[in-house]
């Protein structure tokens, strides 16, 4: 393998977060959900360096707290333990207690330190876990542990998701291969409020603590936040590293070739995840991809692409496949940012539809077949600055509306 | 009448913008629209105190531009001209001109001088008015001036409205009865990046310029923009206030009992439109009035009251008449306050479902009926201070997307 190559081929993508090496993982059906697979397991052979990002919700279920403390303490983590159907949040001191026990049993069916072990939920709030059954589901999932059970895993996080989010990659560190795998649960929802999004890398990459946590802070202000829309967040979202060092490969260090390799395919591996998200979103028929180009800053460019992103008219324009150039345009106004309205121009998958002083072109020709596709990337250039952002979303359909005000326990 | 008694009959509310002294309407159909009126004229008999709040969008329409101008080079208003189809919106020069000629023919065709109208528009984006239907349709509207054409007025301002929406109330100032008439259209959604609203306040009170510009400002603030959220707004938002003192009552100074039932009087009119707007946005089968108390400050108060009306997953559950707690607790936990989860305390129609430590109660028992119910009240406590606040807001149905992803022109 050449250096610096990514394979991204969909046939490696099938080993997931047991791609890398050292890792195993598990999904079994514990019975908190009624139907389908609602516990699953990541274990790494070796202690794994840790790191994590939160929600920013008030609210923090109570897992959050509980894997906050475990990494406060301990940066080396074996084991990860992950529910869903429950997501053990407004469960007050019974669900502190119940997320402790998840840690412990864990521990025990593993013969681990309980200091090794992080745990995740999602699902319904306000309803405390059918601990039974979890410790039970703990039980069989630690004897179900297999490094070819990824996808059992994937499919036991899902809530409203309607497909498995798996990712990995491959990269040359000085001669020798380095793996990133990844899965993710999408929040039903990728407006502002959604439901849960809990995202989880392995790698058998060699890497500090404080620098493995640095970057994905970094990477995923980029790539999640540009999904879930930043500051508005669920009670239990988060996403959680684990490398174990199990490729050989010698330490990445910060500033060195290396490094910018990994970051970029760590980065890149998010990225796909993040848009697996967006592709999922509940009742969701069209993928929306949208940068914005020519702000003043990338913060600026930020707040525009996030705008237009919220805005369920811009979400039902494109659903109702209408280049409605004019929501847009409202949209950018309220986001805050100084822009001059006449300069803006907009193109949807390539095809410009307003171009400066508000000349509006393409709208009658050939625009229909492109708002009939799939997959909208929607490009508008502020022509202030140098500043770009990208954000990912869906349309806004019925079958969101119909999802939510029937989905309960 | 006795004094400080408020009237609001429903026979009496037929009269909305005519109902204070000296006051005619009319609402024509031009021709913007396919079918229904969509011209409508306010006129006062004699000049008015005029006084004006607009939107916050960056992007603001030609009306907007207009109307400023107009607000800032003459305080005495004789007539208002709006036409509803066409926003006006994002047109550029053409645009500015084609408003400044809606004043120009309105003042020619009540022999007014041109500083004393002002223009408002609303409908679709981006698209030139059809000027020759426009000035034909004023024209038309300047001879059917009329005490009791409010109606055609209100009608004449709708766009995606189900309902026109009118209110009056008459007040007694030191032995003389002053009325205050209004008419609003709805945001057709009251979500971020609504529709337009307009929304127009008639009195016979006299009051100083500087005295009614700043109770409108103040009044918008806890009525129209706690249904309209405050800072999301359209390119075309704008509530018009015009006082000709033709009740003959003395002139209302601030710090006196007469201008303090004036006030609460024209706060109560507001809050009426506010809420029938919030009772028509798209699709809605149910009406919401969310009142935070106990925050730590009515700033916070109102950031909690916003977050619940904002967020889709409530506003699902509600239509779903799903009592979903944790979806509050999740919304509030957005907001950017500091509550502690354990203490809230949340009861629907009076009826408590949460309380503190998240004990959750009658959500069995009782709650069905609540929420089979068109008008809900959502009452959080935060337990933290004395902050409160209240938002009008309705639910979120499929109906409002089918009607989103398919008006165009």
């Amino acid at each position: 393998m050449s250096t610096g190559t990514l394979n991204h081929s969909s046939l490696q993508a099938e080993r997931g977060i047991t791609a890398p090496k050292g890792f195993r993982a598990a999904g079994v059906r514990a019975g908190i959900k009624r139907t389908r697979q609602d516990l699953a397991l990541i274990v790494s052979d070796v202690p794994a360096v840790a790191a994590g990002v939160f929600t920013t919700n008030t609210v923090q279920a109570a897992p959050v707290t509980v894997t906050r403390q475990q990494l406060g303490q301990n940066g080396r983590i074996r084991a990860i333990v992950v529910n869903s159907g429950n997501a053990n949040a407004c469960t007050g001191r019974q669900g502190y207690e119940d997320a402790v026990a998840m840690v412990d049993a864990t521990a025990r069916a593993l013969r681990l330190d309980r200091s090794e072990v992080l745990v995740a939920s999602t699902g319904v709030i306000g309803h405390f876990l059918p601990m039974d059954r979890v410790l039970v589901g703990i039980q069989h999932a630690a004897q179900s542990l297999d490094t070819e059970a990824n996808l059992d895993a994937a499919m036991a996080i899902m809530t409203t998701d309607t497909f498995p989010k798996q990712t990995q990659c491959t990269l040359d560190v000085e001669g020798i291969p380095v793996t990133i795998g990844g899965m993710a649960k999408g929040s039903g929802m990728i407006a502002p409020n959604m439901a849960t999004m809990l995202g989880f890398i392995t790698t058998d990459a060699a890497i500090e603590q404080q620098t493995l946590q640095d970057l994905l802070r970094e990477t995923v202000k980029v790539t999640f936040n540009h999904v879930v829309v930043d500051g508005d967040t669920s009670t239990n979202d988060m996403v959680l590293v684990l490398a174990n060092g199990q490729s050989g490969a010698p330490m990445l260090k910060t500033g060195t070739d290396s490094y910018y390799r990994f970051a970029t395919a760590f980065q890149q591996e998010l990225t796909k995840l993040a848009k697996m998200i967006a592709r999922d979103g509940e009742g969701a028929t069209k993928f929306l991809e949208v940068t914005v180009l020519g702000a003043s800053s990338d913060d600026d460019a930020t707040k525009a692409a996030r705008a237009i992103c919220v805005s369920p008219l811009v979400k039902t324009a494109i659903y109702g496949e209408d280049p409605n150039w004019g929501r847009m345009l409202a949209a950018l106004g309220n986001a805050k940012i100084a822009f001059d309205p006449n300069l803006v121009e907009i193109s949807l998958n390539g095809l410009p539809i307003l171009k400066k002083d508000f000349v509006v072109v393409n709208t009658n020709n050939g625009i229909g077949k492109v708002l009939s596709q799939m997959d909208i990337t929607i490009a508008i250039n502020l022509s202030k600055g140098q500043g770009t952002a990208t954000f990912w979303t869906c349309d806004l359909t019925e079958q969101y509306i119909t999802i939510n005000a029937h989905y309960r326990t």
